[in-house]
């Protein structure tokens, strides 16, 4: 664990993401508290840590209160409806340290976080590590090597915060981005909320109609994956996608567009012959994706150079110790 | 391998299905002869045929007429744009036996055979086992294990040719799904050629605008499955989706009408409230998606009992030694 990273968390939540970092910060060896606000969660969660081991353990207080006393960095690992009273009771500790969240929409958690918990030091956060699953029964301290986990850069950020963020992130595995909400918004609607509404729309269509148990009995590899986000609890994605409407308007017509022209090719007279072009530039994307990383290089922790390489889909992998530079690359 | 099915087959094209195709034959102890237009793959299939061991033995012939000779089946294992020249071949040799095919698309395939190798006993087939990868190199033959395998069952039809062929792709652990070829060709527009476009499009836009290394960078689960098939060989979804254009234009036309009415729901005054019913639609059919096997049945080997449990989401398990009924399941 690099040496600017906070020693003493406090994860809110306990659900597929807190209870998966709970599990991988206390393996990392940092003292760890873990609190959920559903007395099952933290009976089931108690007796994992009693299963830990004395080497990875954790523990799980019984308030909000508990938790938080003496943490260098507070972890809300919450959906958005709910940040607001999480936030709510981290500010009544009197808690000014540092503070972030997991939540998908960037720009609604900053705004919540400066309303309910002014005075803590916060710097929004997104792992990109969901899966259809939910509840700490999913959690996995696997979840976040190599996963793209966002730390947001605005203007109110403190680098420090953000440093120190990216050093406890970057030390359990995780590619650190640095982008601003705004970017990070426009970028998740693209790649995650409107591929959730699309899975949704193939699901519901697939079941339509007197063809519909020929094709469920058929239905195979394209639209087991095509629809796999589909099977997420809906309340979870209709409060991340509908967080983020304003950002998934300008997605969801972009593919409306690219949709209408494909339709309008399935008319030529030899629909194969004028659908190619369309299919090979999706297929360079998806052939090249995911991209390889380039060699190590440095770059000054100061926003403008950080943000600069998020805008280039670069990453931070380290933090030197004095939190001056970190240690990123690029794709290639 | 039950009685009925044929003892020597003839597989031509020695592709992904093809390759698979004579490696499992072969393994269940048929006697299979394979061919490849393509010198380079009849190469490489020959040496893979040599390692396979004197129990799962199978040969590559040098000319369809000697794959043919003695068969009692002939799978044309290419893809649709290749089938006419194939079935030509065929036909030149005389042969008159039963005479299958795998590609997707079924009411085309049909009318190729009935033009170019009129003599032969046709029945159209549909391995539902594709991957994003090709080629011999990409062949396995565990791939139909437990996959839905359609046979044309149409007015033309032998039922005996059916149940044959039926026996032969149970005995290798496939589903036996009869349909008449427009009920296939309309199932597949739905869930797989529509999936298929669908994957271009999110892929396609990905990259674009100055969002898009960005994104490219955060794109993690959902973006990964949902555009995974657009890394097909851009050919092959074209002579796929273009050859079945009339049906996945209705079924795009249904899915563009959805996507109108999701993006009408995200103009609401709270979109995750507006967005919840649709979205938990898609889940409810995802989540129960695949269905359960339901008991064995006895199906009677006519046409009508045969194609009412296709049309109720059934399939076949197994085929009776008389060839007078199958074993059949339905979903639960």
């Amino acid at each position: 664990m690099p040496a600017l990273a906070p020693r003493r968390v406090a994860v809110l939540g306990l659900g597929l993401i807190g209870g998966s970092l709970v599990r991988r910060l206390a393996a990392a060896g940092l003292t760890v508290t873990g609190y959920d606000a559903d007395p099952g969660t933290r009976a089931i969660a108690r007796t994992a840590a009693a299963m830990a081991g004395r080497t990875r353990a954790w523990s799980v207080a019984g308030s909000v209160a508990e938790a938080v006393e003496g943490a260098e960095a507070v972890v809300c690992a919450v959906p958005l409806p709910a940040l607001g009273r999480v936030l709510d009771a981290v500010a009544a500790t009197g808690y000014e340290g540092l503070l972030t969240d997991v939540t998908s929409v960037k720009e609604p958690a900053d705004a919540l976080a400066a309303g309910h918990a002014p005075r803590a030091r916060w710097v929004g956060g997104h792992p990109m590590a969901g899966t259809e699953r939910s509840g700490f029964a999913a959690s996995d301290p696997a979840l976040f090597e190599g996963c793209a986990w966002v730390l947001g850069l605005d203007r109110q950020t403190r680098v420090a915060d953000w440093t120190a963020l990216a050093a406890l992130y970057t030390g359990i595995g995780a590619r650190v981005v640095p982008a601003t909400s705004a970017e990070h918004d426009a970028a998740v609607a693209r790649i995650s909320h409107l591929p959730h509404l699309v899975a949704a729309a193939l699901a519901t269509g697939a079941t339509r109609g007197p063809v519909g148990p020929l094709a469920l009995a058929l239905a195979a590899g394209s639209f087991r994956d095509g629809t796999r986000v589909a099977a997420t609890v809906p309340a979870l994605t209709a409060a991340m996608t509908g967080a983020n409407a304003a950002a998934l308007r300008t997605e969801l017509d972009g593919l409306r567009a690219r949709l209408a022209e494909l339709r309008h090719l399935l008319d030529a007279a030899d629909p194969a012959a004028a659908l190619l072009p369309a299919l090979a530039e999706g297929h360079a994307v998806r052939a090249t994706w995911p991209p390889g990383s380039g060699e190590p290089e440095t770059v000054a922790a100061d926003a403008d150079p950080l943000l600069e390489l998020g805008r280039a889909g670069g990453w931070v992998t380290g933090v030197a110790d004095d939190g001056r530079s970190v240690t990123a690359v690029r794709p290639v």
